[in-house]
C-alpha cells in the first residue's frame, strides 16, 4: 500500500542519511541530476510518434516509471536543501497560470502566454 | 494553507481540463516538457559555484520554486496520461536503490553502483 | 562570406578571451550550458508534431538557428578546455557507429544497436 | 588525419543515407536526440566539482568526446533537414552576441546581458 505523500519524502530522506550522501547534494548537482534524468525519461520516447507514446509497451512503462521516481527523488532533495515546500509550489504555480491563460482566451490551443 | 497531494492533483487536472488541453498531453510532448523545465531549472545555477548554489537570493530561490513546480505540474500530467502512481513508483524505486546502493558500500561515496 | 571551420573556431575564442570569460569555462558548467541550450531548442518543438516540424516559420527557423549556434558556441569553449578535436571525434564516432549499426542489419529501422 | 568540416558532414550525411534513417530525422525528434546525448555529457561532470571537471581521467575524457560527437551527429542531421548553414548562424551569432555583451561592460563577469 502506497504511503502518503509526507510519509515518502520521509523514507526518501532517510535513504540519503543513512548513506551519508547529503554532503554531495547541493542545489547546482542536484539540478544538474534532475536534468540528466529528465534526458533518459526523454529517451524513452526517441524516434517514436505522439499517438504511438500513448500505448507504450509494459517494459517502457516500467522504465517510463522508474525515470519519472528518480527525476521526483532529486526534487525531493532539491526542495529539502533549499527548504522549498513543493505542493505549495505547485499550488501558487497554477494560481499564476489561471491567471496567465484565462480559460477564455487559452481554452483549446497550445499557444504560449505571450502569444495569446 | 496547503492542501494534500491528491487534492493538488485533483486541482492541476482541473487547470488542464477547463482549458481543454488534454489533447496536446501525450506523453512524448511531456516528457519534452519536463525537460525543457529541467533547463530552465538548471538554468538558475549555471556559472555559479556548488557552494554558491546553496545560499541563493530570495528572487532566485523564487525562481526555482516556480521551475520546480512547472516540472512538478508536467510530471502529474504524465502519471495521468499513463495511468501512473508517481509515489508508489518512488517507494518502488527506493527499494531497489536499496538493494544497488547496500549501505555499508555506499555510505560517504558518490560513486554509480556499477563502480561499487 | 561564411569562414571556414578552423576560423570560426578562433573567432570564437577571441569573442571568449576579449571578455576575460575563460575562468568561468570550466567543463562542468560549460556541460550544463549545452544541456540548458538544448532545452531551448527543444522548447521550439514542444507541442508541435513531428510533420508539423519540418514547415515551421521563418521566424521560428531564426530562433531554432540561434540556439544550435549557442550550443556549438559552449561546445567549442568544452572542446577547447580539454583539449578535443571536435572533427576528430565525429569521424571516430562514425567509424564506431558503423560497427554498432551494420547496414545490414540496420537499415530502415530505428531500434538501438542493443536491440539489433 | 582529420577531414575538413564539409568532408566530415558529408560522411555523416552517407552514414544516415545508407541506413535509410532520414525517415525518422524530423526536426523535432532531433531536437529530442540532441537534448538526450546533452544529459549524457552532462552526466559526465555530475557529482564532481567545477575544479575536478578540469582534470578528468583519460576514459572519462573519451567518454565525454563520445557525447559531444553525438551531439555535433544529431546537430547536423538538423541543420540538413532544416537547410541551416551552422558555421554562418554561429558566425551570425557572435556578431549578435557583441552587441549584447560590450567589450567595455561584460569583462569580467557572467551576469546575463538583461543584468549588465
Amino acid at each position: 500500500m502506497t504511503r502518503g505523500f509526507d510519509e515518502i519524502i520521509k523514507r526518501v530522506i532517510q535513504f540519503r542519511d543513512e548513506r551519508d550522501w547529503r554532503q554531495f547534494h547541493d542545489p547546482k548537482n542536484l539540478a544538474e541530476a534532475i536534468s540528466v534524468e529528465s534526458g533518459e525519461l526523454l529517451e524513452k520516447f526517441l524516434w517514436i510518434g505522439s499517438t504511438e507514446s500513448k500505448q507504450i509497451s509494459d517494459t517502457k512503462l516500467r522504465d517510463v516509471e522508474e525515470e519519472l521516481a528518480d527525476i521526483a527523488i532529486f526534487m525531493f532533495y532539491l526542495c529539502d536543501a533549499l527548504n522549498i515546500d513543493l505542493l505549495e509550489s505547485v499550488e501558487r504555480k497554477i494560481r499564476m497560470n489561471e491567471k496567465k491563460y484565462p480559460i477564455a482566451k487559452a481554452r483549446g490551443t497550445s499557444k504560449k502566454y505571450t502569444e495569446l
